[in-house]
């Protein structure tokens, strides 16, 4: 069965200062034509850092959207141009404080396929120094850390809620055989 | 340290045939202010089914934000005041033509806390019997069946990219021992 929409046109519909949306008539793969309102997202990365305690850095973070604290990995969005790696080892950095030298890839994931077109790009973080937070101007969280047995458990159980979180523990659990 | 930020005004900005975008003006734990842009969403449900053969259906469907086939569970959105179980068992049988007594919750997943409130409850679907399936009409989607462990494998390999496919195969794979 053939699946593929082809896009007929584009018209602009917000540009905000974080988000911006297009809407695209398609032509469907029956003949038909429909739309499609997408997100534009530039990409984003997300980090699991486990110091040599076997504990995860977390942050706390008021997520507006929810009107609740999450915990999730430190990540970010990609900055114009900008590496999903180089952005890995910024957003760590930024967001906790820790350096690492290298970074193991746990792959991908996609957050929304059915009106987004962001990519998340996950990494493994060991190794770590410190060095100095440096949040945005309007970023307000807390680091904490979370041994990472009780990170898989609540990744497993529900308790864990944000996807990326769940998806990088659960990669690395079984990339590490913990 | 409190993290809450309170909404100051609200403006609409989109208002599409599935996507909804606002701007909320809120006030930051600093007592400075920043605007928040959100995309609303009525919350969607992922069924993992899981037939008598150690089978998962899969739905294969074109992803316009991604130009790309992508592999996932059978899955949709709320429609407006319908109950997540029912949206559900409902999802399951218009994609696959599946149907099931009942369903095992595999809590939810936030899957862009930073700009979207979606929320997405995710089910393990057993004893399926079989009906016939009702796509949406500009919905085009081959169902397939992948053998539970080969799933798993490529959820934590990266193979698999959909967030809440990769959360649902493998939070099921904890629950029933796998």
């Amino acid at each position: 069965m053939e699946l593929r929409e082809t896009k007929l046109s584009r018209e602009e519909k917000f540009n905000g200062r974080v988000l911006h949306v297009h809407v695209d008539t398609v032509a469907l793969p029956d003949g038909g034509t429909s739309t499609r309102e997408i997100v534009d997202h530039p990409g984003g990365v997300g980090i699991l850092a486990l110091d040599e305690a076997g504990q995860v850095l977390v942050v706390r973070q008021f997520r507006y959207a929810y009107g609740q604290v999450l915990t999730e990995i430190p990540a970010g969005k990609l900055e114009r141009g900008e590496d999903p790696y180089a952005a890995a080892l910024r957003e760590l950095q930024e967001e906790t404080g820790a350096q690492a030298d290298a970074l193991t890839s746990l792959g991908e994931i996609y957050p929304s396929p059915g009106y987004c077109n962001e990519i998340i790009r996950l990494y493994l973080a060991r190794d770590l120094r410190w060095g100095e937070m440096h949040l945005d101007e309007d970023e307000f969280l807390a680091v904490d850390r979370v041994p990472f047995d009780q990170l898989c458990a609540q990744a497993l159980s529900g308790q864990l809620r944000d996807a990326k979180t769940c998806v990088a523990v659960l990669r690395a659990k079984a990339l590490l055989g913990l």
